[in-house]
């Protein structure tokens, strides 16, 4: 990905490019607002005068990456049709970059989510944010599917959709994203690599047998 | 589930029942080995000599559980048929003990589940047993896609898998593992509740659809 911190607009983003260069950097467990403060370019100190403590400043980090991924979507950031840009989400979540390597950017920023969501288990603060977080994806991919099936629909006709009664686009965004986020968490907690091939090829056999029998208007 | 520690065999079970119990009362981040000691019914020091500290004790106790799930499959404890036992597996991931509730003991831990393999993504200890544990699972999983296939040929007969040309069993075993993984994860980390219906149809649907194409001789 690309750095969302390139060029901070004010203390706040200076802070939290720092912190996320810091969490890719030392992953979670090592993470301390020391080592934040050492990646900041201006005063350490301006870390500790803006936020009470660790968690605090991961998870304003957490929200702002969230609002540009909005922001983005909004802005149809994403200039990929529908079917590819459900493709592209499925990949870049079992191959985050590409690349077979968690330490590459890509890698350690997914390592990092991981142990960032795990504390969600038990920290409230943490929980909130990825219930919005996932009904951000959610409503992203929703609007995929609802397109992908539209233009299924045009290029093949309705008639195969009524054979197999309609399948909610929700309910295959909310699948998609539930794939999506397992193969997250197997890629960054294990070694093996060999499955993700075959997770993409059958998730994406699943969109080319399922878009044509979702109903777009439902 | 059923309490794996109930009847403790030697003195390492009965140290790993009293480290399941505090993990599922405590949570992973504010276990300790003395608290462990506490749940423990003979001396606390026992718990000491064994283990050099709290992360040797879990995964040590992750090993055991897994252990006990290989010998559970290999002995056909799992009196489902194949679809059944499918179906089974991703019910219990989407929604472990059919309860809506993370408190009850067998969402207690799920949730203590997610913790541990956090860990994976930089202890080494616990990503080698999360590689096993896997691989284990695949293979329960792709041994049920192969039964759950050929029941599904035999009641069909194999034109329509020709049609579609032949689904790996593999990949299929590890689709269904990434999306219980990803189910986990969520119900793990959210407080919403809802898309955990949707994921189990669409996983159904997707079995339904997939297994008459799956060959079981792959």
């Amino acid at each position: 990905m690309d750095d969302p911190f390139a060029e901070p607009a004010d203390t706040r983003e200076a802070i939290l490019g720092a912190a996320f260069r810091a969490l890719c950097e030392h992953g979670y467990a090592d993470l301390t607002i020391k080592r934040i403060g050492e990646a900041f370019e201006k005063s350490p100190s301006l870390v500790y005068h803006h936020y009470g403590g660790k968690d605090e400043l991961l998870v304003d980090l957490l929200e702002f990456l969230l609002d540009s991924f909005e922001a983005a979507v909004a802005g149809d950031a994403f200039d990929l049709p529908p079917r590819a840009r459900l493709d592209a989400y499925v990949a870049a979540m079992t191959d985050p970059g590409g690349v077979d390597d968690e330490h590459a950017p890509d890698g350690r920023f997914l390592v990092a989510m991981v142990e960032l969501r795990a504390q969600a288990a038990t920290d409230e603060a943490y929980r909130e944010h990825f219930d919005r977080s996932d009904r951000v994806f959610r409503r992203f991919l929703e609007r995929s599917v609802r397109e992908a099936a539209a233009e299924s629909a045009a290029s093949e006709g309705v008639a195969s959709r009524e054979a197999d009664g309609d399948v909610d686009p929700a309910a295959v965004a909310e699948t998609l994203q539930t794939l999506a986020t397992g193969a997250m968490l197997r890629w960054a907690t294990t070694t093996d690599r060999d499955w993700t091939g075959a997770v993409r090829e059958e998730a994406s056999r699943y969109l080319s047998r399922t878009l044509p029998v979702v109903d777009p208007e439902t």
